[in-house]
């Protein structure tokens, strides 16, 4: 609702195209709208085509039925974040079309072509076995909005070459997701190599003075390398998020 | 050097197109140019007209000063950051052309032409009056780094009417810098309202509980904006080297 | 126990008026009686017609059925906070005229009119489905408490836009309760819109740099929106107390 | 904005009683003004006859004195906190009229007969006399903003017969502001025997395990009186912000 | 082995009253036995008449029930802390005549008369019905270390005149252990009130900011009340080792 | 004001042996002599002949002076504690008979013959030559409020046998106060081999890890040797204070 | 690949000595070869005749068995750590020959002959019967890594004359591992008597402020005895891998 | 003082050889020298030829002279940590011969020929300049300890090409110590690549939620390389010695 619109509008009213009723409504909604016009925008671009998402833990699978029915009934992919391996069950008789990855423990229904809508490719980088969970919930979310995704595993820093040798893999990304716990030193050495954005994950792999995910999360928020930003612990979902904001920069897809 | 250009080089050595010296010499720095590829790339990138970065805090003004003449001499852009106004003072002596910014604490030296390298714009939007120094450390590091740049001062949480005012400029950045004190909530804010990249910077601004930035930082990393990354409490030049990075993704201007 | 009545009593003494072991009986409990005036007087304000509180959680479904038998004889309310389900279950048998919340936890057993005493509405405002069951937890115990109450759900600052929409409600209230978790960032927000006294309550939901309720706990204390305050993580019940104290100060309901 | 007045403005554009110039520049902030619109009330309602707010701290004399001159020219009261000694002085200078309190570290400028607006009493209760400057920085910021207010100083849990010969103050304050340092115990002893608004402010008084507030801050989070509520450490500013929240509540002196 | 002890052995050896051999037994084991003389006064102190203690948790009925088998044989008292009510009940066929506390979870088996050895009374007070299982475990070891003791219950901070209604109580004690949660106030009243050692013993009562006794703990370490001592969180037990330390030092009853 | 002492009153009031005007006047203060009973009793017994406490940080030369001047015209002794060197001098020109302790920070003006009051000896360790400055805090303030005093320093852990080769000074004391930083091991080892009651105090010697004396305060709490108790972080004058508690439960002297 | 043997390798491909293809195989895997040589040595080193290791923690019994098959083809020992006692009945099942050991939850397949190769001794210290199991996963991690291996239990600081009484054993050992919970001071005591190095480590024995081992870790940072190292807590395997890599610089036995 | 000793100095006492009383002197102290037998055993090897430690934090020029001449009449090296610039040169010109090192702020004073006493070679790696300090202290200490020392710096984990170039030094150490701030992630690279001890210390370098070396610190205790351990936050000093304690095992050069 830029200046002229508006202008146009009242000329309208003044000059007749327009009934006070028809502009009254128009212009009772604008306040949310011109707040959510870059929202819309942002959801229209974000969720055409692309998975609703819910987080499955706390919820119920019966609870989930219901929201999914809901949300199949639009005809758009739909994403369940957190789903452990009993709920799933219930949710795959319930939608039969289902993928579930007990490692990610994401469940996806897709009512829509699963082709990547953006040109970069996503890569996402893992340390060890134990951060496989995190990584590939990345993954899958990263797939579902509209990125090419490719993972690299367990390449942690107490064994470098495994690392160098997919060298190849980390050039030829546009985005790197890192997922590391322990001392959380990967994405310092591949924000290091690469000049392309590094997103780390710290995971809560570890036990003593891990506390938790702690220990990766203040190494990763002192990374030496310059340039890498962090997201929550565990938080494999936001990881993927953030990669498809950065991705969509590079444009779409011909 | 994959599978072919050393089959090349070997088959050179064989028909004495090359000597055993030259190939030894090209092979011994084989491991470190193959590990370093990426890297060099990546250096090369970054640093194509692009300023040298020397960090000011706990060097003295005689070593700054000797530092930033060697790196004068190589013709390219210097970057100082983390400079108190005494030392400044003495720099400002030493390169006259340099640029002081007493807000940022930083010290430029350009060499080359200023221009934007990269299309999309970096916005470096700022809750409160007191976490300017870290948005200016920011936003005159994103500058020398090649990207056009805007600033969106004083726009906190407790006066929304403020940012939603300057919606515009929002939706039209390519890559936005929150940087934020005390409760850190702006980046949730602006990540609510656009679909772009959002890095979050906490900013030790605030007392008591604010556990100089710690509650920033863990709101931030807490954002119920999904895909809202962070870097360190104060850490301007990490946000605006993470926006290069990602800004890149969208290429250069023509 | 003023001058004058200590005075009086002591003439009633002196005259006979009054034997030595009735006026014992007076002075003895003086002490106690002097230094409790405030406290109740308290008690006499926040019980008359208000049900009597007990914590729930650590007491078996016996020993709550046997402390509320007694409370009931008393002919006030009970409220019982932190009841999980299978309690509620044997609670409802032996107090078929309970009413079990199963989303705030919460028992209430009524055998007074339910009338709101005060003349201001409490309002309770709710950032996202997680934070429900503190939000109603501080809504059924404002009620119990004798405030007419409304709620707002699902309004976190993600979304701004559902709470601009709502503007009215924040504006009538006369005490606003806002319960959040994560960054903690919505009752800055609504303390930067509105002048009346808002309560944050921070939740334990969220997960890794979360801590539990540290972040939003954190975030609270140092919202940039003055006057802000801010009780116990998950402690729906203090909020309404507090509530419950200054809805008092605008006087009862005539 | 409501609908009818929305309504009548297009009516009024419609015949022409109002141009579209002019209808333009109305709706234009419509959205601004309408988000905005409790918080201008609020504004308004905070504001009218109180003083403008400077945070001293990490600003010079100079700085302050040009905001200061500003806000004089405004003609309202003004309140500068946090104000070393020394800048004080040139502060002084400036502001013959201005009033240094050095205990409370305030600086305030009153260009408007300093009457109580609200009818309650602010109570601001000290546990120790370092605690002294946080409760003055409360008591002088709650006069300003327009409430009658007493102060009631050294009645530390570990001589509560002080606080007990004062029991009169406490029932007749409205709310209560109690500041304490070191364990913090003040609050839940007040928070027991009134029934009005407690108000807790943790100071950082203490040395070693105090964790300079932290041990007090918990301390009142953890009240077992309920319904206390807490601001941030040394936050005497804040505690006077909600004091006059609440003290509105109660309604305006005739 | 002072020196007399060894002049006189010394001396024997050289007159022969003493073979070579039987010298080298006594003064082969000197070292240790002089180092643990202070050490086995004290066992011997403790213990005569006393029970031998043992830590419950993290051993099976099975394994405490051979250890004690052992203890009994010696005929001394035996103590068991921390035995969860199934272990409890395996123990009481084992040992008939043992005594099993289900709130402090204390096993104790007598075989000496349990009559008090030392002279001054140890209070035990008790500021909320959920510090009951430490305070309970506070004053069954006391007790079982030959100490009288008292019990104080249910006087929290937020109703201070069921405190000050058994004032007698305090002022008798020869030591007062305080077992608190939540904000651990009830110590420093206590120690504002009476002369005696008081032994604050926080608990992992409260939730959210309780942070599992951190509130409490650091409470009473900045005690305002000069002179208290604190032990762990739930640390009954050895608050009751304190109190008996220093109950010790008033001498035995006749 | 027992029962028979109050009927006592009473009946005099009647006979007419106590006018009504007597009678009030011991009546009217009776609540808080009740209360306070304890307190009068303990402050009575803490103070005869004691000096009045003042902590010295955070006051001025010039505060401090005119105290103590109010203080010593009462005739007591005074002790000030955390005195800095400048401040000393212009004391000791006001207070010529006063003494200072340079190393333990403390400045005493005796009025008093300084005899020991108690009958037990304090024992004060020092683990290292840095922590003697808290050491001689206690020292002062235990000699002072009438303890005889010893001191037995630079017995850390690392060098056990200069502490065995002192255990006389050990099992002779009534109360030992251990004084140590880093990781606050020796009230561990002392507790092992007394029977008497040991007062830990932790000090913020150290760098690093030791986190300003959290280190040893934590150390100290799990002491694996029963019934050790601990005061703040520095706080000598506590552990003092502590110490006189438990010595006067021991007997004075004759 | 030293310049030498490059040399040689280039020199053999010119003279037809070695073909393009056979050299071209040589170099492919030069860089990881040259990169990794430091580490394949180090890995021939540990790993001869050394058992692979498992971390069992996470992996169901069925997920161990089909990689200790693929191990155990190999020839070589396998070790699994954190093994429960469930799961090691089903590996006892897979493996018969396996050895469970239940206290520290190792299994370990020995397929060569249990030699010691280093000639040190490695000593594992252990203060209480808690900290056993950790110990434990110390001694036989050093075992199997080809260390012999002497415990010493139960030697914990607040009995010290235990310790004293086995000095022998400890100035024999090559290297000490020292485990323990609480206060963690045994380190310091041990550090303080023996010159060799000292390997420390933390438990998570304890409760309350013993923080999950945080107090006994922090404790052993800080150790007054110069030159202890640590590790995290809990991390008896970890210990063991520092004691081998120490062990080794002695030397192996003949 | 072992069996056969003892045994000899009863039979000189029976034969007369030895009188009572020097038997009694000799005897008196064995306890101690037993106990110390390991210590006084470490400290002569520690201490035979190497220099006497002070540490210089906190205490004068004055001090440390006058504790540095009464060390200097022994005969032996004098080292001196933490010694600022200011005091250094009142040092100097005490002790001419003395050793200042402005980097690791250590003053050696050397009287004996400063030859490497154990064969091993310490290598010294250090990620940044910033953490050049705490590298050349533990280098210097090294140093003076007997060992042959190498320096290896600014290799960071963000350009590990670095590192690698130099991977002779890293296979050749008998023992690395691995000085980083910030994440703290090059003792892991390291710990990857080579089979010796690797002791990691963590530097207070970096901001913000580096928490003063607390990021580096979690890092090295959750390194992923096996058997890193660690010391305190800018320990030089203790790194030095126990690598002093581990190149001892290795034996001393011929």
């Amino acid at each position: 609702m830029n200046p002229s619109r508006l202008r146009h509008l009242l000329q309208a009213v003044k000059t007749g195209g327009l009934s006070v009723t028809e502009a009254e409504c128009q212009l009772r909604d604008l306040p949310f709208e011109d707040i959510g016009v870059a929202l819309v925008d942002h959801h229209r671009e974000l969720r055409q085509g692309f998975p609703e998402v819910l987080f499955g833990e706390g919820k119920s699978a019966e609870q989930l039925i219901s929201i999914m029915t809901a949300m199949a009934a639009k005809g758009g992919d739909i994403l369940v974040t957190r789903v452990a391996g009993e709920k799933a069950a219930v949710l795959t008789q319930a939608f039969a079309s289902g993928d579930y990855d007990p490692l990610g423990r994401t469940f996806v229904v897709r009512q829509q072509a699963p082709e990547p809508r953006w040109k970069g490719t996503v890569l996402v980088v893992c340390a060890g076995t134990s951060d496989l969970p995190v990584a590939r919930e990345a993954s899958v979310t990263a797939r579902v909005f509209g990125n090419r995704v490719e993972e690299l595993t367990d390449v942690g820093v107490a064994g470098l070459h495994r690392l160098f040798s997919r060298s190849g893999m980390l050039s030829q990304a546009a985005v790197i997701i890192v997922v590391a716990g322990m001392e959380g030193a990967l994405p310092s050495v591949i924000g290091g190599l690469v000049p392309v954005p590094v997103i780390a994950v710290p995971t809560s792999v570890g036990y003593g003075a891990a506390f938790n995910g702690l220990a990766a999360l203040l190494g990763m928020l002192n990374s030496c390398a310059s340039g890498v930003t962090v997201v929550n612990i565990d938080n494999g979902f936001g990881a993927a998020c953030a990669a498809t904001r950065i991705n969509r920069t590079g444009g779409e897809t011909q």
